[in-house]
């Protein structure tokens, strides 16, 4: 972060489709503004590693990702202040995501949400539950939580559907930090409970699904001919007309000041034709994109002015991402050998392991000792002694002197199997003893 | 590959726990053996993201990676001619996992050999499927799979238990070959019919699980004292003892010429004293294993040469898959956004949806057209005509003169419900065919 006390907010943008007007009104405008409020350390990146789940067409693939990156840019995102970049030109997130699979219970993306509705839809059809699901949307939620905790974002604004994705991104970094100690910030869901949404051109919700969108940066042209297109009812010049319900009245009031709708609902209380009225919010909504499409379609003439403030972003990123992901591959023991050698300077041999003596009391009330290897097979097996401590004397003396040295015990101990095998273990001992 | 005609063979070798006299057998002689043989382009790699599936103790995770590489290196692997590396130095194969999960359908993992076992041991225990089944266990194949195509490898010698997952990595690499191209090769999984196998202490087959192993490089005194203890039956030195059957007769032919062993099999007839086999025994592995052993404690004196070697390794390794990653990026879409301005050198505006003239006869028999906005919204309807030709010649007049200029045609349309929206889209028509 660039100072303590700035809260860190994190969105991705599927770089997928052209936007329109909906979209500009809903979520570009509004996070640009966010992304300038102070105290904000705004992150914004191109997820082309999720487009890659549904857009199997590589060209589209690219030209969205121009697309997008222009439109934000042009938008008013600057880049200069906030952190832009795109998804795949971090390796270190798709390295976090097998990271936090590792730490993922499967059962957990059993019950995300999208990947439910998938195998329910495919059940509803008697089909494998499973059927035309892949692992990219399956994983997905994972890969999210990489993008998120890649960079401790503190809040990622997202719509209701996306909640669930950010409360299994705090659960892995639970899960990982509790397995690995602290590293990571548990994110929180952001809800904007206002989305502001436009109607389309035919006065339902504007949307893709259905066919009804204004593409935010059609040429002037074309946008007026859009606008001329909208739906509207049959009142005729002269009759007054509801600002209430009015698809034209809901599109000015998304662009205009409060003053300028005031005197738009005047108007149409005073009768404004509908042909008058489209004019002004044609004009209304030109004057605040004109300056906006200017800049992207420059943008569009000039990839690689975009190319290089995606990389300049990428550079800024992995400032953050590099060394932090270096810590977290230390954190789960991927780490540079030569540190062995700094914390155990001596020769680290084979991994010993030793025989053992172990001392026990019997039924018979007299007490006992035995030799065992590593396996836990006896060598060695006293007899019974009177008391614990002249079990252990025997055992000090077995230590010290090995077998052979030892022969005043032999009367006290079962005559071994393997003598040399004894006589190796108790050397053993002494090696590690020294 | 250095060479065009050289057979492409790869081995990952998963770091955890302390090798023992079968592995080495069974597994690193034949491999080391084989990485020389000419023809032979051997890549050998440490699978520590594999690790991490089961590994959940950092120290030993860095342990074991530095014990297992030395151990290799110590048993003859040559890493001027090999290509020797640890899988957590290559960025690229996380990042391939990503690609080849979004090709790889649910199903396929589903299906699974290691993660079905886990599911009917739940079962069986009446507990959930997938419990304690992690998405790192669930999504192993394919990192596995990006191991293996990341280097177009020909061949993969694997244990019978791994050639499902070696089978797996051809269908990804045939799936994603099918949507973006020819770019992986097919890999065969390669299975050694005649692994050799080892008794262990007990007789039974050496293995971690029977806790019977000799570990590799025991000091030599720990060896002795090891195959000392090797269980035998009871035959008195003098009485002639079978070789069939025998542990240490096994043992002995594993690390034997020939010859040697036929010497031994003579003397097991005449009656030669157990602990004297076994001084055999012990004196021919540790013939064999002395100089490796003297090698494999420098290596672990001195960690920071194994990561010397591990860090060549992966500079030859990725100078092999940086580029062709970036070859496989280019190919989903990834792709930097500058080429599209040679592609494109002119501007790219704004995706323009046209309007369009449909012509059409009908039920009464005359001919009709209709001017459709992009979303078939009929912004202009004609009246019948006599002929095609007619219609056609009108189509043609109103697209090159637009609505008002063909006053004497109104006659002939129904006049639209908003001329404006008409003259714009004529206008589009003829912007888009200039």
């Amino acid at each position: 972060m660039t100072a303590a006390a700035q809260i860190r907010v994190l969105t991705g943008i599927k770089p997928s489709g052209t936007p329109h007007l909906g979209n500009y009104v809903g979520a570009i405008r509004p996070t640009v503004r966010a992304s300038r409020q102070p105290g904000i350390d705004s992150f914004l990146f191109l997820a082309d590693y999720h487009a890659l789940i549904s857009t199997h067409d590589p060209a589209r693939v690219q030209r969205s990702t121009l697309e997008i990156a222009a439109t934000w840019i042009a938008c008013g995102l600057d880049p200069e202040r906030v952190t832009f970049y795109r998804q795949s030109d971090i390796p270190e997130i798709p390295e976090l995501t097998w990271l936090l699979a590792c730490v993922c219970g499967k059962g957990l993306l059993n019950r995300a949400h999208a990947y439910k509705a998938a195998v329910d839809h495919n059940i509803a059809a008697g089909r494998d539950p499973d059927d035309g699901v892949t692992m990219g949307l399956y994983l997905y939620p994972v890969l999210m939580a990489a993008d998120i905790l890649m960079f401790n974002a503190h809040r990622v604004p997202v719509g209701r559907d996306q909640i669930q994705h950010v409360e299994m991104a705090r659960d892995l970094a639970s899960s990982f930090n509790h397995r690995y100690g602290e590293h990571f910030t548990l994110p929180q869901a952001e809800i904007d409970e206002q989305v502001a949404t436009l109607p389309g051109l035919d006065g339902r919700k504007m949307s893709k699904s259905y066919d009804n969108v204004i593409p935010l940066f059609a040429p002037r042209e074309q946008l007026r001919r859009l606008i001329m297109g909208i739906v509207t009812d049959s009142r005729a010049p002269g009759e007054p007309k509801p600002t209430d319900g009015s698809a034209i009245f809901q599109l000015y009031q998304a662009f205009a000041t409060p003053e300028e709708s005031a005197a738009l609902a005047r108007d149409f209380a005073a009768g404004i034709a509908w042909s008058d009225a489209k004019e002004r919010l044609f004009e209304r909504i030109d004057r605040e994109l004109a300056p906006m499409r200017a800049t992207y379609d420059d943008l569009m003439r000039d990839p690689g002015r975009v190319e290089a403030i995606l990389q300049a972003g990428a550079a800024k990123a992995r400032a953050i991402a590099t060394p932090f992901a270096q810590r977290l591959r230390r954190a789960v023991g991927l780490r540079p050998l030569r540190e062995l050698a700094a914390a155990a300077p001596a020769p680290a041999p084979a991994k010993v392991v030793l025989p053992a003596f172990k001392q026990y009391r019997e039924a018979d009330g007299r007490f006992y000792f035995k030799l065992t290897d590593a396996r836990g097979h006896v060598l060695l097996q006293s007899l019974g002694f009177d008391s614990p401590r002249e079990a252990g004397q025997a055992v000090a003396r077995l230590k010290a002197q090995g077998w052979a040295a030892c022969a005043d015990l032999h009367a006290m101990v079962q005559t071994p199997a393997d003598a040399a095998a004894v006589e190796a273990a108790l050397a053993a001992l002494r090696a590690a003893a020294n």
